[in-house]
């Protein structure tokens, strides 16, 4: 089985530990983290190597897009279900080669990385330039497992079909939080102003301020490192001053539009299956020889949804 | 007046906006960012403009490190209200030298950068190795501006002396929260392992599960960006697992003990001033053109403390 991703993913779940060691060490790895890795049944990693294969579905990849870097390659999984007519915009926009050659302009530290068209001007051929806003859904539509601990910006939080959101009951919607990782559509001031022309990944903590403030139209669910580490631009809000540090796009596809020999299929761990509710508890309660306070809650942002190479590809 | 880094705390203290242009620009600014910078009377940067001389803090040079590294200079605000013995300890080891030529040897995506003694086993001369842990404090000896909201992990959270913090007043404890930029001492499984020896900074998301879990010492008051864009590592926890790739300090002084030429003063909005509290209003609802849902409501770790150069230095 190729799991080199999901080793990295796994570990991210483990809830890094901020460790170093106290005792002599051969190699590079501090002690503690030696300590850590000794106790595998101690972590959420245990559970998730048990999980039924009813507990992962494998991402569609009529909804994944491929977005080639010069540093490599990130993966985002498109939420059709919250963002309809911007998700399929998107997929038009890419499939006529819209993002080709276009920059990351903007990247603000401990917030986003923007990229795209920066100025609205490119042909959008047989796509839209605009199209209204999706900002939320009613949330009958959707399924939603909830968390049970208060969240600070909404009446309810949890996770519908992978993604983390956020609802409310009394008025019956729901939308989806600007977690890390979450891919929006920028906007300008009119809330029909965007379209998926200009997408933007929250690389630092979250921006829930902008939650129903903008149509948010995915997540990766690979690559992240090589949003977050990119260079802060030095102009207002992030923005490379200098044209010459845009990082050029190379490609975008539709994972659905390439060749299977360069396809990766990826698992998800279902966020609607009983392995999820726990990991989630396990994360919520951590146990292990480091943890003495364990919170006995948790943030909609702080929980890494799982995802691993497909066995036997 | 030199307020280049005050720009850029400002700039943060805006709030990114996922914006990007709709109509022609002659530059490398997109049109909305242009159209933010065209309303300052309606973002919270307004208010720091006009707040009074009182309303902001020097900070002491006895108790902010300077950490260089080959790329640029990290600076941290100690916090001795909160863990007096650790403070005392680190100093002692800076100003032995302790931290030169070790180095930063664990980058994990959305979690922590740490730098320091890995082994554990650097002779620390007249300082600890270990200090009994200091995880929290008694509440009754410590300001504490509240926030109105309701956060997931604590009964109340807030800012106390310029940090975020959280409290419990059942209890009458108070603690340093794992906000993005906050400064901890690593430890081993024992709780009282640590010492300030090895440090994190985080880089990512808040890590809240880590609140009175980990002594934490301070607060990364300018440099973020030096920390964050740092490769991330490819060890469990985000360990270097090649030496060749650990990042030296050049050297790491407290402030007081450098010549005045090679300083730079800075000043903090006081956390218990009345510009503060407008200035968190001013967060909780976003004004402007662009937002259509404020979201009335701010978690602790989404308020950046603004800092800028002293004037006339």
């Amino acid at each position: 089985m190729r799991n080199v991703l999901g080793i990295g993913l796994v570990l991210a779940a483990l809830a890094a530990l901020p460790c170093h060691g106290q005792d002599a060490a051969d190699n590079n790895t501090p002690p503690s983290v030696q300590a850590l890795r000794a106790h595998p049944a101690l972590t959420p990693n245990s559970m998730l190597a048990s999980a039924p294969a009813s507990a992962w579905r494998t991402l569609d990849p009529d909804n994944t897009l491929y977005v080639t870097l010069p540093q490599g390659r990130v993966l985002i999984e498109l939420a059709p279900q919250f963002a309809p007519r911007y998700v399929a915009n998107i997929k038009k926009l890419v499939r006529q080669g819209f993002f080709n050659g276009l920059p990351i302009f903007r990247v603000q530290d401990d917030a986003v990385a923007e990229w795209g068209d920066p100025t609205g001007r490119k042909s959008v051929g047989m796509a839209r330039r605009r199209v209204p806003a999706e900002f939320e859904r009613p949330l009958r539509d959707l399924p939603f497992t909830a968390l049970p601990d208060p969240d600070t910006y909404a009446p309810q939080v949890g996770f519908s079909d992978g993604f983390p959101a956020a609802r409310d009951p009394v008025f019956g919607r729901a939308w989806l939080a600007n977690c890390y990782g979450m891919v929006g559509a920028a906007r300008g001031n009119n809330v029909d102003s965007g379209g998926g022309t200009a997408l933007y990944a929250i690389i630092g903590g979250p921006q829930r301020q902008w939650d129903r403030n903008t149509t948010m139209v995915g997540r990766v669910v690979e690559g992240m490192p090589l949003l977050s580490t990119l260079p802060r631009g030095t102009g207002p809000l992030g923005v490379y001053m200098d044209r010459h540090r845009w990082i050029r796009i190379e490609s975008v596809h539709v994972a659905a539009d390439l060749p299977p020999a360069q396809r990766v299929v990826l698992e998800e761990l279902r966020t609607d299956s009983p392995t999820f509710t726990q990991y989630v508890e396990s994360l919520r309660n951590r146990r292990g020889p480091w943890f003495k306070v364990p919170a006995g809650r948790i943030s909609v942002c702080s929980i890494p949804i799982p995802v691993r190479q497909k066995a036997n590809q």
